[in-house]
């Protein structure tokens, strides 16, 4: 039985270290790739590398940016007296894809969780309590995960009692879900959040 | 509304080349990449350059191979006088893996399909003839589809005065398939070609 050349075995190794990429996804992928011209396999490359070389945190923030602080952070039209605080960078892209947010975000970089030994100095928490200064709402958009409460929890303590309006964003029913079919939990958070018409 | 950093959104396009990658699927990949350390990302893209340069096609079965001839055309212990036709080495690697075939490959690289104004000459067809001489068995695996039979037809027209023994890989019923959810073709296909038992 003839087995795959080294070089391929590598690649369908290293693809298949993707985040929802099986064996058979990645020989799929590792094929296209050997398919296609070399300039393409040469573009690929480099972006994965220029993607590590030029993106870093923002010192204030956390978010990835090419540039400290992030165009966010440095935006004077944007409502700095608001802070927005999310697990990962992910999130502030969903969010800022809504266009209906206009403050600053602080991304944690995760959650709390003590099963997987994540505690509050493995998260961005130390720097986001001098970034509170002056600042009137904070508005938490955390997973409503088990660990996302336990860290919303936590958070709330360190900062109810700077004089900020504090909320999270609300929980409720996704739009296009039938009621018979939502959960437990999350028709319970849309009776005891509904809203007067 | 705040953009995504130039190089991950030049990362997430390329991802997004992938067949089966859609958008959302590449931004995943792209903050997977981010997230891992730096040598992470170079030994992926390594990997990526590397089976550009390290592979090519066998000049005698146009099987892909860091050699040349490659090492299924080049190991004596195969059977050298049979030769199974295939649409393309990701179908060589399906059937080396069952481990029972052991005579040589011609990989087509592709099928003729006049719609989409692929005809003989696109394909590996001009130097299937030659190697022929000597040949005593030759067995088509070549996907069941329309392209896949006029092909096979095709070829076979080519193939039939040279006393060479001609076949083609059963058609019926798939491991584990409930014969009532089978379609009409493969039933058609497992009933014709029934086997004594």
């Amino acid at each position: 039985m003839s087995t795959l050349p080294a070089s391929l075995q590598i690649l369908i190794d290293q693809l298949s270290r993707f985040p929802g990429v099986g064996k058979k996804s990645a020989q799929r992928l590792a094929f296209f790739i050997l398919k296609n011209p070399r300039d393409d396999a040469v573009a690929m490359a480099k972006a994965i590398i220029d993607v590590k070389d030029r993106i870093s945190e923002c010192s204030q923030c956390h978010n990835i940016s090419e540039d400290d602080p992030c165009d966010i952070c440095s935006d004077l039209k944007r409502d700095h007296s608001t802070i927005c605080i999310v697990q990962e960078s992910m999130d502030v892209l969903a969010i800022e894809k809504t266009g209906r947010y206009r403050g600053l975000y602080h991304v944690l970089g995760g959650v709390l969780s003590p099963l997987n030994g994540i505690g509050p100095n493995d998260l961005n928490i130390d720097d986001l309590m001098p970034r509170l200064d002056g600042i009137k709402e904070v508005i938490f958009a955390i997973n409503p995960t088990r660990d996302g409460e336990t860290t919303l929890l936590y958070l709330l303590k360190l900062i109810k009692n700077k004089g900020i309006n504090v909320s999270r964003i609300a929980q409720g029913l996704p739009m296009g879900i039938d009621i018979e079919f939502a959960d437990e939990l999350t028709l319970t958070h849309a009776i005891e959040g509904r809203t007067q018409l």
